[in-house]
C-alpha cells in the first residue's frame, strides 16, 4: 500500500491546533476531510507531532497510507484548491513502507518571533509576540546556552501532560541541539530550537521562563536552578502560542 | 489651536480602506472614533492619501487641530489601548499650524509584495500577491525604468476617477523618482514606487501591466506605447489591493 510523505506549511491562527477534534476547525481535521474526498476513502493522518491552537508551521510532516494509485501532483493540486487558504500542502511523496511520520522523527526545529518595540507592528501581531521593552540578550543566551545538550526538561514541560514520553523510557528527558536567539530586523528577534524531541509547551515555557531573565527579573543562575528543579512550578508563564513555528522535521534517509 | 501629526500603521485586510464610510468599518473611522472618544470632541482627521480596501500602510500620515492641551503621549497609549489591534499609532507630535497632511505631501512611497512559487506560503497569503510563475525580472527593470520622470500616467488611472488632480491642474501627469523590483528572499519579490503624487490605483495597475511583460505577454516596446497612449483601456487588470503597503509620505520640514 503506498506510503505519501506531505510537508504542509500553515497559519494557525484559526486552527484549534493540529490534532483533530469533533466540534473545532483543526488543521489535521481539514487534511483528512480534504484527502478524503478526492480520495474517496476514509484518511487517517499521522503527524510528526501535535501543535496547540495558534501555533504555526512552515515545515510539519505528515503521512498516510492509502491504497491507491492517485497521480501525486495531481493529489497536490486537487488538495490545495480544496483546502482553506490558510494550509497549504508543499511537498508530497512516496515513502517507504516503513515510515511513520511521527514514529520516524529525528529532529524537530521551531523558531519563536517576538517583536520588541515600543508599538507592534500591525501585520506581525499574528505571528510574532510583543515585548515593549529592551531585553538583555546576552542573559537570554547565557541562559539558552545552559539548555543545549540532555537534561531532564521537566521543568518545561506542561503540567498533567505526558504521552509518548512515558512509553519511549525516557521521561522527560530530551536532547536539544541548539538554543539561540537572533536579530532579523530592528525590533525583530526570534529564538531558534532544534533538538530530538520537544515535550509538551516546552518550547513556550523555555521562552516565557527565559524572557523573565532577558528582562533582569531573573540571573543565569537562577535560570539554571529551574532546570535542575525538574518541576514545573518553578519555572515562569507559558509564553503565547502565535510567535510559534515548527520549521521542519528532520528524519534519517 | 494644536495640531496634532500622526504616524500610522494598519493591516487593511479587515478594512474597506481608509475613507469614512457610513456602514463600513475604516481606518479613518476607528481613529476618528477613538481619538474623539479620548478627546470628548469630534474629530476630523486628514490623511495624506486614501488608501483601497484591502491595503495596508506602514507609514501613513494624518493630522487633526483640536482645542485641547492633551499631553502626547498619554493620547498615543490611550488611542492604541482603544484601537483593534490591526491599527497601531506609531507617533504623535504637535506640528506647525500650516501643516495638512494631505496638502503638505511632498512625495510618497509604496511597496507592492508578491511570491513566485509554485504554492504560496500561508502566513504571506494577507500580505503578498501570490504569481505562481518565474517572471522575466529583467523585462519588468526595464518597463520599470520607462516610468521614471514625468509623465502623464492616464493610462494607469482608475476609469472615471478624478479628484484633486483637476484643481490642481497637473491632470494625470505625476513624477515617478523610484520605480523598482528586488528580491527579498526565496520567491519573495517587492515593487519599490516614490513620486510626488499618485493617480488612483495607479500603483497597483502599473503592477498589473508590468506583471504581464514578466510573464512574457508583453514587450518593453508594448509596455512604452501603454504609457504613451494615455488611454486606460490599454493596460492590463488592476493588481489585487493585498500586495500594496505605503511605506512613507514625505513633507518638506
Amino acid at each position: 500500500m503506498p506510503n505519501f510523505k506531505l510537508l504542509i506549511a500553515f497559519d494557525g491562527t484559526d486552527f484549534s491546533g493540529w490534532q483533530k477534534q469533533l466540534n473545532a476547525p483543526t488543521v489535521q481535521g481539514e487534511l483528512e476531510r480534504v484527502l478524503g474526498q478526492i480520495t474517496n476513502r476514509p484518511i487517517t493522518l499521522h503527524g510528526a507531532g501535535r501543535t496547540d491552537a495558534g501555533v504555526h508551521a512552515l515545515g510539519m510532516i505528515a503521512s498516510f497510507k492509502i491504497d491507491s494509485s492517485i497521480v501525486l501532483h495531481k493529489l497536490l493540486r486537487s488538495a490545495n484548491s480544496l483546502l482553506p487558504s490558510a494550509i497549504r500542502i508543499l511537498d508530497i511523496r512516496l515513502a517507504p513502507p516503513e515510515f511513520h511520520a511521527r514514529y520516524s522523527t529525528v529532529s524537530k526545529s521551531y523558531i519563536y518571533k517576538i517583536e520588541t518595540g515600543r508599538i507592534q507592528t500591525p501585520i506581525n501581531r499574528l505571528y510574532a509576540v510583543h515585548i515593549p521593552q529592551k531585553l538583555a540578550i546576552n542573559t537570554i543566551q547565557k541562559c539558552l546556552k545552559i539548555l543545549v545538550g540532555t537534561h531532564d526538561f521537566a521543568s518545561f514541560e506542561a503540567s498533567g501532560s505526558r504521552d509518548k514520553s512515558i512509553t519511549t523510557g525516557r521521561g522527560s528527558v530530551r536532547t536539544l541541539y541548539q538554543a539561540e536567539i537572533q536579530h532579523t530586523g530592528t525590533d525583530q528577534l526570534q529564538f531558534v530550537f532544534s533538538g530530538d524531541g520537544f515535550l509538551r509547551h516546552m518550547v513556550r515555557n523555555i521562552v516565557g521562563t527565559v524572557l523573565e531573565a532577558g528582562k533582569g527579573r531573573k540571573t543565569e543562575e537562577d535560570f539554571k536552578k529551574i532546570l535542575e528543579a525538574r518541576d514545573r512550578s518553578v519555572a515562569s508563564a507559558t509564553a503565547p502560542a502565535h510567535g510559534l513555528f515548527l520549521t521542519t522535521v528532520h528524519y534519517t534517509e
